[in-house]
């Protein structure tokens, strides 16, 4: 599915897909988002990377996350606006220099609330794959959904 | 406890306790992290977040959980560098333009790894606090330590 409209809770079925486009992340970006957030030898230099678990230049996990959340923000476009009120991740392969980055994310349940009729949690799996169909993260996300007014 | 030399897995005992120093948090940085990631009405502009669900400019989830990170980086010095398996985030309170936020991080559980003796998982619980006291976000995290070699 690919999602122009504002997509409200009454949109969403168990097993819906949705595909992001695609982003190219630099050694640059790497280590500017690293100088501010996560400065780490492993997140800063190659060379210093080079000896570590990494064994080379590899993204901070927050930073694959940032950028997942830049992706599905197009791919999502939720009438309320993409709002999560929590999310699971798991990091299974690093990002690395020169990855290009989509993300695939799916439905996994839709739940109205009990107590406000007027929204639901939408739970998503979200998998950000690098170009070679690797999982770079995936995050399972609880999304507050408004049903359309 | 207040950590500055390297920790490794034989340093962590369930109930173990770290506090990070505090930052504070701007408008102009919330808008800008927004901008790069998460351009949504809410962390873009006080007057369109009025509005909305947040009633006014707050920051995206995913920078706080970036800012807690950096937080961590120097009140959780581990040997091998502060690396996650993977995290389970939930954000009860969103982060407002001015707060100073801090980092409480709680051991859960410690888990020497059976087929890998040289490393373990600590489960760490980071309440990431504003200056009020009240938890911002909630992340319940997966540590990858090292033994000391």
């Amino acid at each position: 599915m690919t999602a122009r409209t504002p997509l409200y809770l009454e949109s969403f079925t168990v097993g819906d897909t949705f595909t992001s486009a695609s982003q190219v992340i630099t050694a640059k970006q790497i280590k500017a988002f690293a100088r501010e957030f996560d400065p780490q030898p492993f997140h800063l230099d190659e060379h210093a990377a080079r000896d570590t678990l990494f064994a080379g230049l590899a993204a901070s996990g927050w930073h694959t996350a940032a950028l997942t959340m830049r992706l599905l923000v197009d791919s999502l476009p939720l009438g309320n606006g993409l709002i999560g009120a929590g999310s699971d991740l798991r990091w299974p392969t690093p990002t690395r220099p020169g990855d290009e980055l989509h993300v695939r994310s799916e439905v996994l349940e839709v739940k109205p609330s009990q107590s406000k009729p007027d929204r639901g949690i939408v739970v998503v799996q979200c998998d950000t794959l690098n170009q070679r169909g690797e999982c770079v993260q995936r995050a399972i996300s609880q999304l507050l959904v408004f049903r359309r007014a």
